[in-house]
């Protein structure tokens, strides 16, 4: 298992070296920049928004297409009460706290953590210990306290290490008496900040022109998918389980907004509800397929014990060793684990981390993400949690709406049962103000006071029953006024609240986790500099472009050529450009390696004699020649997966090029 | 031309029906209806939000990738400065009255409109004419006062048409002039609304913990683009022209939305921004592709005579004529009509309406709406502008960043020319405070003053200069401080800001006009009952499910067939749906009808025996029958827009069917 961030083939990863290309080649770039930019929003230039819509196209083939899952498109915008009921007006908040001199605005656990971990790091460097960045998932944020080398004693450093080992399990007041208790300073000013107060992540807004509806934007798009659950099940036609699902833009507005991509404050998300049945264990009728699926397990288990060691495992063992909870919410890990495989994320740089007791909602029954190992640490890309009944349960409550399933029993369920039967006509005149309670205390009595009280009925006409607060305390009903019988009851259907499954995808951290998994330098072909040249080694399915088109030079001959092997791409639907300008051959192929574009097309003066051409791999930089149909099918079937460029090279004639660094114009 | 909204069969299209039926098939549904709904919010459910993304879909094809468009991805929230300079802050508003009594919020035009429209058409019954909805642009929202039957006098009539016909064209201040000279009262209390004052429609909110920097939700994705601009133009190798796109949410406060998903606070926009050269004519290189292209066209001369008498016209008449102002905004007119015609709309219900002068932005050249006949009117679907230089110039204004095109000459520019060098050192201690004024009106000199100017230094040693407020108005410079000769420039550059057209996309409003566009009602087969059965003839490309699969009954042996053909469409990513309920065959086909799916596979006890399936039209409800690859390589050629129903129908054997009402179960 590798545990620090590096390139596709190993090399030491430059994170600022890869983000430095990655703005030069617009995958994405602040958001208004020329204004000064605002902290935690991006812009995606053309290669960022074409994987963005590639890697969202592969989801949605391999979870709604492949599932039946039904896609629906609710809006951002959201009533204050909504929000109120789903619990995130009161508790989707950080503690913030400030700093007293200059305003500094500060995330109290992040503070908290930064200032003892930097004590941590100086004690060891007094110590003469070596220092080393720790792989700890609570350890994944950049410090940004310096170390001041001060020797602690072994009595503090334990308090300190065990302090942040539950970093996320202490509330505003406490994380207040943490920075009282320590003197935790911020660094900028050397001063005490205020104690830490709510902030709540939601942005705001008021709906309307009367200003008196309040409303947020966002913070997920299950909510919108929890109140459409009884549409979209009449929608299945009443058949259970099913799925929803829906990809749009969430917002959360981030106290301190850093580390680029992998912590913004507007998103993509997509997201599945999967709604289940809660009783028969939560089976799924496809868990056989993926049985056999190895992941990379976290368990909670370990983590309660402080270690971070992984096992692998099939999904089959993992359900049946209860390591994971149920087959539904395995079925979604394994799945989750093949796409992630399939956009071409490095499979030994992900593992499913369990969420702790006190990490998860207190609803929640299990709780797994999938953490991608980046410069950042191990990074949160997707979260499957089973919500238990949770969300449905609260918004039927508060609105009345049945968000519920009623299910024809095959087998009508009898009961045969005490049944208590009052004529509420003649009850009121007699019992006046007491009607009700008596009533209750009838209708709440058990199966075995009733068949007491129906003997009294038939010997004497009447029952005694005790009624704390009316009259004596006992009071007497007649027959006339009540019937207790035993009789059978049928019931034909059931009525539950289904559980929900929600495997929730950040678009944008799995986006640029894989960007860091893919990238790798390759050294100029010529030995003669240090100078690397970076490469992105998406799989075609989700690069960006698929092919670069290149005439030799600006010979106007080759114009014909470029226009027609443009144009048949694009027939296709395969995204191509060309790179006429007056580069060398090497360059302009070494600029696509860094959008990652994995085909080339090179027009030369062989072209213009027998219409041939030549195709180049980026990862290997080998080319073939063949004549034009024969190229573009060879593209057709590695862009849609079904070859990969190893086949397409033993097929097609070997193209010894001479790379030439032709300049002509 | 088509004037009053018909079903695609020409019937009368009965709003309600339709509407119904929509929101019965989920194609969208009030957004958060269990908690009484928010007016202006929908949600898309399945075959609303497949229909979206398929609408999407085709139109990347047509415009981005086709063009090679740089497609990017900006984000929502903005923050003020950016809106404050685009001018959004202080003019992007709408007027709005209040009821002094129950508080009713009204939009002023829209309220003058209404009532005056009532009162008019209360005079035309007290006249006993006939009373016919108009069709005129300007009359497009529903009437909601009630007329009360009271004829007018003659020139009170005229006054009212008057103002109606330039009702676009009067601010707050004449809105309340005319409210209370003609006595406008809120039809549902009897009272006049308080004076008008203007309602910004952006939504705003704050970025951040410390609420100092205020923000809005885009109003347009324009934005996004502009400011992006100079990294859009180095990408693209600086070379011009070239077009950026967007497709993401907007977001516009409404008054007060109705007329459902015609006008809506959260709506998806697809927009091009096409930067391009202001000087040479705007030509555009694939012109002559659409010349002959045939408009609808309804100029602003036709409507200041106050008509709306269309002309068809070919794009290259109307550009030659100048109808329409230059080739580049032609070219996307043509290519907006060729897209909505890809998409299913009916091409006999689009008009393009250019945008008369007192409708446009000061700073546009020319606007044209590509309108589209719905039960609500005319509704503007497409907006398509040429911005002219104004978004680039006030951004790079108000951020100094350089938001122009550097183009080397090809020839460079010379220049002969009298030139003024001031020796600035020694100009301060001569002039003191009056430096800066003496030398402002040196360099503001003309070529022929600075001719004479020379002279007298070239004779006297010294000029003479008036500058007003120095001195005696009379300045004497001597030629130790400034140089006049006549010198060559060359320029190697020409610098310029580019124009932009913008063809900007209401994917919602299109969507819901192609419903109507494309709906039908089918008289019951057997003929007995009136019972109208709704129809939307959706094109196979943007169809939500393309495929339906119907096995006979629930008989157990049709289930591996279902199972086997579902998988192979799967995989050729053809989305299609089963209906395995007890439904007929006959109900379970109209069901999908409804939804608009083109294709319906049945599988029959035929099916066990030789493997065999059919295939049905859903316009013509014909079938045909073959074995299960011929069917589904039809189904591909179909879908992909290759083959039309006919040319099946040709090839492969018919079937035909007795659409048994087989009910097993």
């Amino acid at each position: 298992m590798t545990t620090t961030a590096t390139t596709l083939k190993g090399q030491p990863l430059d994170r600022q070296t890869l983000d430095a290309m990655l703005r030069r080649r617009l995958f994405f770039t602040p958001a208004f920049e020329i204004y000064g930019g605002v902290a935690g929003l991006f812009d995606y230039g053309p290669p960022g928004c074409a994987l963005q819509a590639n890697i969202v196209e592969t989801w949605r083939k391999h979870f709604i297409l492949e599932e039946d899952m039904l896609e629906i498109d609710t809006t951002v915008l959201t009533p204050h009460e909504v929000l109120k009921t789903s619990g995130h007006v009161d508790k989707f908040a950080d503690w913030m706290c400030k700093d007293p001199k200059n305003g500094d605005i500060l995330r109290a656990d992040h503070f908290v953590e930064d200032v003892l971990e930097a004590r941590l790091k100086g004690d060891k460097e007094a110590r003469g210990q070596k220092v080393e960045e720790e792989d700890d998932p609570k350890k994944k944020k950049k410090r940004k306290t310096k170390a001041e080398v001060v020797k602690l004693e072994d009595a503090v450093v334990q308090e300190y290490e065990e302090i942040l080992a539950k970093i996320d399990n202490y509330n505003g007041e406490e994380l207040g008496e943490l920075i009282k208790k320590y003197d935790l300073r911020n660094p900028n000013t050397g001063l005490q900040p205020s104690p830490p107060v709510a902030f709540n992540l939601m942005f705001q807004t008021a709906i309307g022109p009367s200003s008196n509806l309040p409303g947020y934007l966002r913070p997920e798009t299950a909510q919108g998918q929890f109140l459409n659950f009884a549409k979209l099940l009449d929608f299945n036609m009443q058949q259970m389980p099913f799925a929803s699902a829906s990809i749009g833009k969430s917002y959360r507005n981030e106290i301190s907004p850093r580390a680029g991509l992998l912590r913004v404050r507007e998103f993509l998300m997509a997201e599945i509800e999967h709604f289940v049945d809660p009783e028969g264990g939560k089976k799924h009728v496809r868990f056989p397929e993926v049985n056999t699926v190895e992941l990379t397990l976290l368990d909670r288990h370990t983590q309660l014990a402080g270690k971070t060691d992984v096992k692998k495992m099939t999904i089959g063992d993992a359900v049946s060793n209860k390591v994971v909870d149920n087959e539904t919410l395995g079925y979604f890990l394994a799945r989750i684990h093949l796409f992630l495989q399939k956009i071409g994320v490095d499979m030994n740089k992900v593992r499913f981390r369990q969420h702790m007791e006190n990490e998860m909602a207190h609803y929640a029954a299990d709780c797994w993400d999938a953490e991608l190992l980046t410069s950042s640490g191990w990074i949160e890309c997707v979260g499957c949690a089973d919500r238990s009944a949770y969300d449905l349960s609260v918004h039927a409550k508060k609105t009345g709406a049945p968000l519920v399933v009623r299910e024809r029993l095959d087998e009508p369920l009898i009961f045969e049962e005490w049944q208590v039967e009052i004529d509420k006509k003649k009850f009121g005149p007699q019992f006046k103000k007491d009607g009700k309670t008596v009533e209750a205390a009838l209708e709440g009595t058990t199966q075995e006071q009733r068949e007491k009280l129906a003997k009294q009925l038939t010997d004497n006409g009447e029952l005694e029953l005790e009624v704390a607060g009316v009259g004596s305390g006992t009071v007497k009903v007649s027959k006339d006024l009540v019937k207790i019988e035993f009789r059978k009851r049928v019931e034909n259907t059931r009525e539950f609240t289904p559980n929900v499954i929600e495997p929730s995808f950040g678009i944008g951290r799995i986006l640029y986790s894989l960007i860091e998994h893919v990238y790798w330098n390759r050294a100029t072909e010529d030995g003669a500099g240090d100078e690397a040249r970076g490469v992105l080694s998406f799989p075609p399915t989700v690069a960006p472009t698929k092919v670069l088109i290149v005439p030799l030079s600006a010979n106007k001959q080759f114009q014909p050529f470029v226009s027609k092997i443009s144009q048949k791409l694009r027939k296709y639907g395969i995204s191509a450009r060309v790179d006429s300008s007056s580069a060398t051959i090497g360059k302009r192929y070494s600029r696509n390696d860094e959008l990652g574009t994995p085909l080339g097309i090179t027009i030369d003066f062989q072209t213009v004699q027998d219409s041939t051409i030549t195709l180049r791999d980026r990862d290997s930089t080998k080319q073939v020649r063949a004549d034009e149909d024969t190229i573009i099918a060879a593209i057709q079937s590695l862009v849609t997966g079904a070859k990969e460029w190893k086949d397409v090279a033993a097929e097609l004639p070997t193209f010894e090029s001479q790379e030439v660094d032709v300049t002509v114009r």
